[in-house]
């Protein structure tokens, strides 16, 4: 049975950083911030709307069939019943840059998916949310990649084994790991950042790549920092993305410079990310790196945190009151 | 100081299983059965020999600078000192089939670098063998790879970040995870297996075998039979090489309708192997595939173990007496 246990909840979904160097579509983990809240609201009137984006600068549509979390929210309230008697508006509160390579699309169906489950009383269960999550990530990458989503809704490390049928787990980390994240002050297209992509790759090439992939996996769940380090390592899509992204090799020689564990591209940029073992060296890095950039004419912010165990959170709820007559089978 | 503490070591090496499905030339593991053993005598005069293969039909050199175990040996003493007043016989006994997938020469080279640094009492850590045992493979291989020789010295699963500079790593697995392995009665030559790859890949089939590479570490690590299985997938190298083993496909079929968590060539052929629970499932996956291989004609062995934990062991040693006087500094 499907009801309307809250009238309104609010979420918070956490930016990540997909791809983790080695991992080109394959590694997500999330950061405490930035990130993006919702406010979803049961009506009157069945389906979605989505009433108003704000931070956005206007770039965002309304139009819930063209709008990550719009799309996100459909593709839950299809799946669980066709006989809702009710519907949900969502009010998008961008709390993080977009175009940013921080996974801005992927947060916003998160936290749509998040709440709109939670007004219902939580008829799936978190993980089997992430099928709907994606279908946000559809309509605004162009394919359904679990990454950055799987990240902001699991929180932690999250790997995909495959998109299609969607396979995805946690991995566990050391707990003292920390990220910093600079932004550069420009916006990349994600769609203009895979055109770039070679489609055909050497395999001695691939052999590496695998080599690190599977020795990050491995450096994570061992909490061998030093392996974790030796692992971070990208020769196949970091130098072909990296040319977009001006001061990417002074952020990068700055990070190594300053200790961090590896450094590279975030998503598909321009954002950078470091790992480091700690928050005082993760705030070092994130200096060494604002510098570099600053040093290329570039404004940028920098976010440092612990990775972001917790993923989409609910950070308030209101019970339902009178909307107990909206209650269906 | 580097001593003869005895006169006569004798050491097995296990045979092993590299590649594991996705894994090319990052993963292997070692079986119980069959290996090869060595006995390391000290002699007078300096310097290595070889004064006998046994169980090679003949096919083995006993040059020193031509065989696998003369040239790892000789790498080890070279390293160890450039002082040493005494020499080496090595006594190599073949117990395992040639050119069979199953890293026959790694065996080999394991052995004698383990039989001489005991003779030498143990100026060596285990891991430290490696580097000269895979001057061994590069006699045999044309290439220093470590993936057998990793898990033949090491035992269990080891994963090779990179072969140059080496970083190899043993990794956790299921206690209860059992090996079948077939070597049906042909032989294929590991150059010959290499040269007919394609050096180059389509960089969407790569994500998706980093993304399987990536889930069986977790899968192993995590001991989690499913995803064990659902990444034993290999959409490279397997489709190339397997059809230059007769009864390839119909292996494989048997192998899962008998219930293995996954199938796929064992190095470079033409042995197969398959994972699965318990040694009983085990059996029942090797008779299923010795029928398949039947059916087109061929005879076959089966090797039913569970993942052989102890790697390269000392069977045999005999106590120095008369030959304190070859002690060295």
């Amino acid at each position: 049975m499907i009801s309307n246990n809250f009238s309104e909840v609010r979420v918070f979904a956490p930016a990540t950083v997909a791809n983790v160097g080695c991992g080109f579509d394959v590694l997500g983990f999330a950061i405490d911030e930035p990130g993006d809240e919702i406010v979803a609201r049961v009506r009157e009137e069945t389906g979605v709307v989505i009433t108003a984006v704000h931070g956005d600068g206007g770039k965002l549509p309304l139009r819930v069939d063209q709008n990550t979390a719009g799309v996100a929210a459909t593709a839950l309230l299809q799946d669980v019943t066709d006989n809702l008697s009710f519907g949900i508006e969502l009010e998008l509160y961008k709390k993080m840059p977009l175009g940013s390579g921080l996974g801005s699309s992927a947060a916003s169906a998160v936290a749509a998916v998040v709440a709109v489950n939670r007004l219902l009383g939580d008829p799936y269960e978190r993980k089997d949310l992430l099928q709907f999550a994606v279908e946000g990530e559809r309509v605004a990458c162009g394919a359904a990649h679990a990454d950055n989503a799987g990240a902001s809704l699991l929180g932690g490390f999250v790997f995909i084994r495959s998109n299609h049928p969607m396979d995805v787990f946690p991995i566990d980390y050391p707990e003292d790991l920390h990220s910093t994240v600079i932004h550069p002050h420009i916006e990349i297209r994600t769609e203009d950042t895979r055109k770039i992509l070679r489609k055909q790759i050497l395999l001695a090439r691939a052999v590496a790549q695998w080599g690190n992939v599977g020795a990050l996996v491995a450096g994570l769940m061992k909490g061998d920092h030093d392996l974790i380090g030796r692992s971070l390592h990208d020769e196949i899509i970091e130098p072909i993305r990296s040319v977009l992204i001006p001061g990417f090799n002074q952020m990068k020689s700055a990070a190594m410079d300053a200790g961090a564990l590896g450094c590279s591209i975030s998503g598909s940029g321009p954002s950078v990310f470091a790992l480091s073992r700690s928050k005082e060296e993760a705030r070092k890095i994130g200096s060494a790196m604002q510098r570099a950039v600053a040093s290329v004419g570039l404004d940028s912010d920098v976010y440092i945190s612990k990775i972001n165990k917790a993923g989409s959170t609910v950070i308030s709820e209101k019970q339902t009151q009178e909307w107990n007559s909206g209650m269906v089978e």
